[in-house]
């Protein structure tokens, strides 16, 4: 497994979470989701899982979470699977923002009105609007069975007190859908889009679960345990380059310098990264930084892209 | 070369701009700049150049155009070479931008006050201030230096009409130079700092100059005839990574997720791209689109990565 | 009356209205608001109140319509008397924006978050979270009644046509609202307060109703009729300055240069005016101009205003 | 004199000139502009100039300070005396707005650019290229000899010190004019325009001479010693309603509602007021709060217009 074998790779992992792990107490919980801000910070696991389906863990891997921001990944594949690339990016752009996750101000100032990418909260609510599915219910449900699909686990749903605390406190994601409502032609139930936005991102998963969404990312599309194709090889694609381009909020441009694997963060302190044709990462560290990423799991990210020489740009 | 011998490359590289040239009547010139809106909008042409200096060229490559914004790719790496990146990227941020290249509006908003990334004009122009040399006369000769090196042409040299006219209607980077003046620490004369940006954006190449200075980049920093290291191979990761999250102004989203490969875009209709592994490649297509991305060129580019399977992302 | 007799007021009112009214159909009426975009947009009238009480109409007073933002005063001035500046103004601020009457981009720039003043959408929101009462329902009723008392007509209430058609479309309403409640500590319920807002804004009244309220303003808070106190004259000169520095939404400065009368407008088309020491002036065209005030009614307004001498600055 | 007679009113000034002298330790003097920052910052006096010419003073009227942004008001009355206000308006805006005095992000996102008032930074310096003249020595003569002839006081000039800093140091206001240069029209040379900007701003004056300016333009335009007209009324108004919605910076609309007289102020602590019908008012208070106003000189405004019953309001 990528020139080492599975038992160094084990000691390896093992050594790298050991080395980052006095940084976990550095960051700071996602206080603004009270569910979250519970969560002790100094938590710290990693799962790698390469394309024969060989999985890795070291730390703190039995640490459930929530998928958070992650779960845009899934809904807006499904979204491209369901209505294709010309609808859903007439709906949502596809550039990355120096602007913070949350903002609203674009959205004014941007002629039509439209989400400037599916990676910032108000370009996922859009996608929400997109899923296929008669009903609200039915929407989250499609987009909860593809997440189980992805990482073989029939057992992932909703954490129902994150859920509650989401919906609760989501003023902020009100104020971006009532927005999008009014000027970019959200056509469902804000309240409904909404439910599903906080359900996807309330679904709870462990590092296994991403690294073998990760996985499949990383093989065109294919489990890799059996082969069999999940998602059309061009949105897996699609999905690794807004990993790059808008994966870290707005500290994406810096992770593509400095680590240069495609990623995806979470408010939970979640990390799901995928190496196009090496490998798919979980990570989980729920403290994080200024920008809203975990602060110890980005140095565990970029000690394994870095060793084990995982950047699409080198 | 690239599972393909050198003849059917040459014939493919044919075809491929022959099925793209009809759009390069479609875009526009560059107005703006006046030297670069006299020149005929329907120019193709496009080189490419493997790891192993082997060059295959099509179309009008012959014709010669000014680097404009790909001059940014080199002077940053130049300043990165010169003072390393703590020092680079605490006075330019690493982030892609939703806004236009010639924005100003984000500076006045962000505190402390600093250019995005090195590839909006605000960034380059602060780049200039931090390549080294006693002068700007000698900073700027250390730029048109390092680009000859790269290309193997010593023959590299400003288009003084191009130049002209870039210094004569350039008060829209005048604006951002005085606002970095003010409020973000530049520290030269803002008329020299200008000058060496102006300079640098009138140099004078060919698509066969791109493709080798692609090539380099895509050769880990050492150039293909000989393996002399040119650069250090993290600044090279640094620059395919700024191409990619912001190489095609506010079209980079788009190019990463429909191309997939490191590109730098310039308002003459160049295009450099570097496939890391794979190769270099130059195009010219002076037509531009409303970004301010070669029409023709940008699908002649689309072109040349699909047939080759040159993304990243796969 | 105003170095002009009674009678000859009224034919000169009469004159004015007939030399406005072509423009009456100029504008475009509130298409937004579907109530308010079938009202038919040729009305034009104007009825001013002198501070004896004494009224002169002209022109279609008999039309009844919607406070809109005109309501805006007088929630305003109820919050003061409750509340006192101190807190109102802590809440929200006093300074003229050039921004769109439902901006929102403001309120994230601005740190901390705080509606740039009581006229724009956010900021009469806001205003309402501040209305004394016990519920929702209390604190509009005090509005209301403060407007029947003020314009001496007990039956002023809510028009339920538009008060329904606000209530479903005010989208970007509560995208304000919701970031308010997010960024900027509004306190009520989010859809109670806007339960608030769309009532005080369906408010229906006539010229006079508008002329009477414009008298006690113009007379340092006192009913004409009476001489009894309504208001804290300081409150009442706040009131006028904010019609003078924002009433007429981003066609405030241009109104202040060219007319020089405090004035209120809303998107029914409605104005109140108020001249300070000589008379209250209420007029209605329901066609509104690009900015959203009433076209033909500021033509009237200025027209009154002119040959009257009721510039504050001259 | 305004229901007092002269000898009370000295009295009166004196007191309160005395009362407000605590606060001008409190402010904050210009440090931006050297020249500025050198300036004790405790200076605090006042000058009252009635309708018929006689004039009060108390405090340190004896210190001379430059316009600043006071010239602004000049400049513009010569402006439209010289081209109208249909170009004048054609060319900068009369809206208000929430943005600091120097700002650049309007200019980006006005379509078609135009500086949103003549009092922000950007406005004046528009200004400044419509002012009559053949050359920037010619068009900065008349505006001096105008402020000469306004004021009668024939000794007014150029600080040369001031404007020696504010030339060197006025970076911010060179990225403004270039910007306006670029996409607003400005059709003078930027330098050029620049420097008859410096050198309003550098003009030196006394509290009498803003007094006696002050008088003009509450006098419908007529020097109140000899009843000369000097100004279009109209235009007198225009200046009057500017300095009510933009002339303290983004603190005018505080102004308005807590003082409610016409007023504007200067970095370097000058204020100019204007009491339509009553009196001109000149303040000096170097100590800036900060919006850039004078503050204990606001104080000292606040006092006077409250006890003279001076809002344009009441």
């Amino acid at each position: 497994m990528i020139n080492l074998d599975y038992d160094t790779l084990q000691a390896e992992l093992r050594s790298w979470v050991d080395e980052c792990r006095p940084y976990s107490r550095e960051g700071e919980t996602a206080g603004y989701i009270p569910a979250l801000g519970r969560v002790p910070g100094d938590i710290l696991g990693a799962a790698v899982c390469d394309l024969k389906d060989r999985v890795v863990e070291a730390g703190d891997t039995g640490h459930k979470f929530t998928l958070q921001s992650i779960s845009k990944i899934f809904s807006l594949i499904l979204a491209l699977e369901d209505c294709g690339p010309e609808i859903v990016f007439g709906r949502v752009g596809m550039e990355p923002t120096g602007d913070p996750f949350n903002s609203i101000a674009k959205l004014e100032f941007t002629r039509p009105s439209r989400p400037l990418n599916p990676m910032i909260n108000a370009g996922a609510i859009m996608i929400c609007d997109l899923v296929g599915g008669g009903t609200a219910g039915e929407k989250f449900r499609r987009i909860r069975d593809f997440v189980r699909r992805l990482s073989s686990n029939p057992h992932i749903d909703v954490d129902p007190e994150v859920y509650e605390s989401e919906k609760s406190t989501g003023h902020r994601n009100r104020a971006l859908a009532y927005f999008l409502k009014d000027t970019a032609g959200l056509k469902g139930d804000v309240e409904e889009i909404l439910d599903i936005y906080f359900k996807q991102c309330s679904l709870q998963v462990s590092c296994r679960d991403l690294a073998y969404m990760g996985a499949v990312l990383a093989n065109e599309g294919r489990l890799p345990s059996s082969g069999e194709p999940m998602i059309n090889p061009f949105y897996c694609q699609t999905a690794l380059a807004f990993m790059v381009t808008c994966g870290f909020y707005n500290g994406s441009g810096q992770l593509a310098v400095e680590v240069g694997v495609p990623a995806k963060s979470g408010v939970s302190g979640g990390i799901l990264s995928s190496a196009p044709g090496r490998m798919g990462i979980g990570i989980i560290g729920p403290g994080l930084d200024l920008k809203g990423n975990s602060l110890a799991g980005r140095m565990l990210l970029a000690r394994i892209a870095g060793d084990l020489n995982l950047s699409i740009f080198a």
